[in-house]
């Protein structure tokens, strides 16, 4: 058994650097637990004091009449460090180190926290920090925390688990969600995560039923294997994990680095990682918690159909407007429907979606309850927004409120309420919907539920595809390449053609009379390329001479390759011939395995420009060709690969089955290959296929292993 | 005079259909006028009653005791229309029509609108509404307006403007501004706009020099020439104009058209206008309020360097992050700022920019101020925020804030405050400061504000180029063509070169003995379009013949297009040889005048893939070549433009030149052509040029005049 599960329920707590200040590190977690009835027993340990904050006080942790299942130990630097060292080797469970000072301050730091992790291996102690705010659990009250929020806000049992590598970020969102009367069960910070991380607790959190929502801070994931783990847990019991991933640029990771000493990860592999697990990213603690309020509150949604409301003309036009920029579909309002509307909406409003309910909505009572119920008979409604921008005086707001909740209990919609006045708010709220001051806030959360419930119906994560006898065939061909860096482009085609990737028709030719038969076998219309394992670059050095259609072409360009590469002081070993292809569009392909997530592919408009035009998708692996096709059709240029002006369409058909080959295998090989680069990939119209022209594949140092936490590493 | 400067002070106002009811809308304004203090002489108007609200009443208009200047008629339909014509004819300077049923409600209710804006041309009476809540002053008590928020929100006089089509959309304005402390001096809504329109009034709220921030909600703009006008006024005083668009997108602008019966207007020439015009653009009445306050309470910047400091590590991740999304210059910190950061930074926290506080701000009480002092010597430092996610128990949040509104003072440091927790923001509030609940809100305000800063710095509006000469040479190209619906190839090329446009070299030729001559001249390479009047696509009818270099292949294709056009049906008139260029970038630029907007210019990555890919810019003329370069200089495909892996730069001046000559040209032109197109522009590398290679200009529709209120067609 992980002995991290005594955190969640331990018997005994001890603090060691216990304080009678409740306003002090030391202090504040007894206070807090005395204050939020935590029933197990509680020792502070202080040197110089028999009571501490009212309980009965002891010298040292081997004075104690037991071994504490958790220490918090509020006590920094080396005597922080001893003090580790004596909770492992006695035999507790769990120490939560609050104070400062290690790994975060420079290398002395980093050598005491090396040492607290030593103690801890040794002894299968689980270490949380050090500086870190630490664990808390509200519905047990082991509050082994010393968040000033908790008595600023006192908080209570709710749904809400958080979850992040900084205190002050979850701090941020608890006092929001507070803000909306949500309660979070858990708030844990980890801190330097010497030992346990976020990962980890978010494992167990999401085992506890009663969470209806996480939101995790994050500035760095180390152990992406255990975070995808915790995140097909929560799939599996549709519990959204809304994370904040803190570090997306330049200058924010650098940020991150002196905080947390995270390291930086190219955000757009973090995008592709989150998509592929399902992790809802939100860009700070309001949204994240402005997405938990409506997961938390209101009936997950069965479809994406939106209906706006308002008493606002105004607003049903900002509503619109912002419906189409989120690319959220508004329900057809025609025929029964809208029969039913018109029938209970004023003579000069329009049956429409959005709805105008204008202003007669302040003479006529049966206005709003009757257009409610002529939603309820709307079977493709499942997201509603209802907007008053404008209430009060005159309006029957508690009865809207009413009717409103009424409405979504019995017909399952997802209901939210936008209203700028707090008292309208606060009405709606009493009535058990969530409430937003902002239209488009509303929106987005309607809009992330229903992409959330939508991910959960479509199809699981694919497992790589069972090509087994492919893979192991062609697995054969890299124990022979053992010593080289890089693979040069013949052996590098060579071994995607092995995996089922289709290459263009080429020979790799090391005279002339060789290249005049290739050229005369390809068809008489060849690509000739000077090869040598000394130069990279072919185009930049005059090496690859393009539609050659005759025999003394051929040779030509044979005799001028040997001779620029001598000039270069390269060795030339020959000439790679390769059939001529007219037309197609040229795109590009990549995998590379990336230190934290493993295996991931890009996919993207390609040729020279691919880094200037930056368009491109990453998946990570494996993946279905369904999913590559979605990110392809995301891709800017995707209006031109469908066709443009009675154009043929791409062949995207051909090109994602590559990428999926591309993905598959380098997920197998992904402790021997670093990277694979396919540019280009000629995509022809459809039903013609795609070729890879050209390809680099880059080899793994032979010292870099395959971290443990990595994700593509997984089982 | 414009009889509409009475709305501002009348010395007297009627009510036509006074309610005793104060709740009711003939009654509200009434009871408005007395709780926010109207000096003048007020005039109940009812049949039935000889006091209204405790106020003597009048049974009509015609017993009043003189001719009010400013009327509230609060009776709709027919009777609403009679009391107009009535007020009309005796001589009252405004009426303000709140009733709705008019032009919004169908045919009968436009043709009532109708006669109502007759009897006001027929008399000078200037007319608010109908369908609108009306004007109201809190400087003098001028209510003239039902708003129910005046009354659930009591306001009073203040910095701040609300102009809006929509009286909700006013109010919600209102409401969010009440709620941060802000009072509005005006809030208008024109409602209908019969008559008077939201731009008119934004011109004389902009002249009201104690106005420091103007928030304008627009369904349509019908007037631009009115808007620019006002626009330049309040740039001219550095006032901010804060417009919320409503109707940007497909379906915003259905709601709009049967809210406010406005008509679409691309989104994207909205943008174009607005950007020159020094407009600034907020997405929802929330956003719009978040950057008043900023506006209306911090410093205007002197820059754009920015300084993040937060007590939370991760706040400082975050902030860097924003600031990177935002594209917002982080302040530098070393040299002599980093050494006074130091001294005062606990020495676990390393200078940087975000400035990490840490948790030793509770017990270091000289490290805020000491951060402070630093800053005050850092000469780039325009804009700060200041973050404290977490603060309360513990915290000299009061010392802060003092601190902090001295610092503002100061130092004329743009200060903006972040906190989640309200009695944390309240402080900061107190002392002067504008505060956030989120990090990004403040940011994008700082950010918002620092552009506007910028733009009023920038070169002011550029007339159109002085070219008369050839401007005036070149009109006389038009009269000729009267008649047809567009010019040719060779005719909109001869017009495009007449303006100094650079065009491919070619010839139009009537016989092949003039097309070989033109062969032979244009250096033997040459590309061959039959012509005809009747076939617009050449390339789709196989009427195109690139790279022709032989005499014989010259004749060849004259005598298959000549064929090819009779085979159609059409008649053949000879052919366009061009010189055949290689080489060179397509691009492309396009001219139209929209009917609101007047000329608008297009700057985009051409040829056939233009709409599919949507990288384009719209400018309004004129512009200057810098601005056109900025524009460019933004487009996706920009890098590519720039260069990439050795490959030239690519002549954007002369490209952008070309498209300042293309929109003086259509300022000129604009009330004989309708757009003209240059698709595509060849841009060559820098210093070889570009080229027009087709173009295609069509005629304004004889029929259709300018409009006046159209902006282009202004003086």
């Amino acid at each position: 058994m992980n002995r991290l599960d005594k955190a969640f329920a331990p018997a005994s707590i001890a603090v060691l650097g216990a304080s009678d200040n409740a306003h002090k590190v030391g202090g504040r977690p007894l206070a807090f637990l005395k204050q939020y009835g935590y029933a197990g027993r509680v020792y502070p340990v202080n040197a110089t004091r028999t009571i501490v904050q009212g309980l009965p006080a002891w010298p040292s942790l081997a004075d104690l009449p037991e071994v504490p299942e958790l220490v918090i130990v509020a006590v920094g630097g080396e005597a922080g460090l001893r003090l580790v060292e004596q909770c492992a080797a006695a035999g507790v469970a769990v120490a939560v180190v609050m104070a400062s000072g290690y790994a975060e301050s420079g290398a002395a730091g980093a050598e005491l926290q090396a040492r607290m992790v030593t103690a801890c291996r040794a002894s299968g102690m689980r270490l949380v920090g050090p500086n870190g705010q630490g664990l808390a659990n509200f519905r047990n009250g082991a509050i082994a925390n010393f968040s000033t929020i908790f008595h600023e806000s006192p908080g209570g049992d709710g749904p809400l688990a958080i979850i992040g590598q900084s205190g002050a970020a979850t701090q941020s969102v608890y006092a929001l969600a507070h803000r909306r009367g949500i309660f979070a069960r858990y708030v844990h910070a980890t801190g330097n995560e010497a030992d346990v991380t976020a990962s980890e607790l978010l494992l167990q959190v999401v085992a506890d039923p009663e969470i209806r929502a996480v939101v995790l801070y994050l500035e760095s994931i180390k152990d992406a294997g255990v975070l995808a783990r915790a995140a097909a847990a929560a799939r599996a019991r549709r519990l959204p994990v809304i994370t904040v991933k803190g570090g997306r640029t330049a200058n924010g990771q650098r940020a991150a680095a002196s905080h947390t000493g995270a390291m930086a990860t190219e955000d757009r592999v973090v995008e592709a990682f989150f998509e592929h697990h399902g992790l809802i990213r939100a860009v700070d603690p309001f949204e994240a918690v402005s997405l938990a309020a409506l997961f938390i509150g209101a009936t997950p949604p069965r479809g994406s159909g939106l209906v706006a409301m308002s008493n606002s003309g105004a607003s049903c036009v900002m509503m619109a407007d912002t419906a189409d920029e989120f690319g959220m579909p508004l329900v057809a309002v025609d025929g029964a429907l809208a029969q039913r509307l018109d029938a209970v909406l004023p003579a000069f409003s329009q049956a429409a979606n959005p709805i105008d309910l204008t202003g007669a909505l302040l003479t006529d009572r049966q206005l709003f309850p009757g257009v409610l119920d002529a939603l309820a008979t709307a079977s493709d409604l499942h997201l509603l927004l209802v907007s008053f921008p404008i209430a009060g005086m005159g309006y029957d707001v508690p009865g809207y409120a009413k009717a409103l909740g009424s409405f979504a209990q019995a017909t399952g919609v997802t209901v939210a309420v936008s209203a700028c006045q707090d008292s309208v708010r606060a009405q709606f709220e009493q009535a058990g919907l969530v409430t937003y001051d902002r239209e488009r806030e509303a929106l987005h959360a309607l809009k992330t539920v229903a992409r959330f419930s939508a991910k959960l119906r479509s199809a699981p994560l694919r497992p790589p595809a069972g090509e087994a006898a492919t893979l192991s065939a062609s697995a054969d061909v890299l124990p022979a390449l053992a010593g080289e860096r890089t693979l040069d482009e013949a052996a590098s085609l060579a071994l995607l053609r092995s995996v089922g990737v289709a290459v263009v028709d080429f020979e790799l030719c090391a005279d002339e009379a060789q290249a005049v038969a290739a050229w005369r076998r390809l068809g008489g219309r060849v690509v000739v390329k000077g090869c040598s394992p000394d130069i990279l670059h072919k185009t930049e050095h005059g090496l690859v001479a393009l539609d050659l259609t005759s025999e003394a072409e051929v040779r030509a360009a044979l005799d001028r390759h040997a001779s620029t590469v001598r000039s270069l002081g390269g060795r030339y070993c020959g000439a790679l011939v390769a059939r001529m292809l007219k037309g197609g569009r040229e795109m590009a392909l990549g995998a590379r395995v990336d230190p934290v997530f493993g295996p991931v592919v890009l996919l993207g408009d390609g040729g020279v420009y691919l880094e200037a035009l930056e368009d491109f998708r990453l998946l990570v692996a494996p993946f279905s060709e369904a999913q590559a096709l979605q990110a392809v059709s995301s891709l800017r240029i995707a209006p031109v690969l469908r066709g443009v002006r009675g154009e043929a369409s791409a062949d995207l058909d051909a090109f994602c089955r590559m990428a999926v080959r591309l993905g598959d295998a380098l997920l197998r090989w992904q402790d021997r290959i670093a990277s694979i680069d396919i540019n280009p990939v000629k995509v022809f119209a459809r039903g013609q296929g795609a070729l890879a022209l050209d390809a680099v594949v880059e080899l793994a140092d032979a010292g870099t292993v395959a971290g443990a936490g990595r994700a593509g590493a997984e089982p």
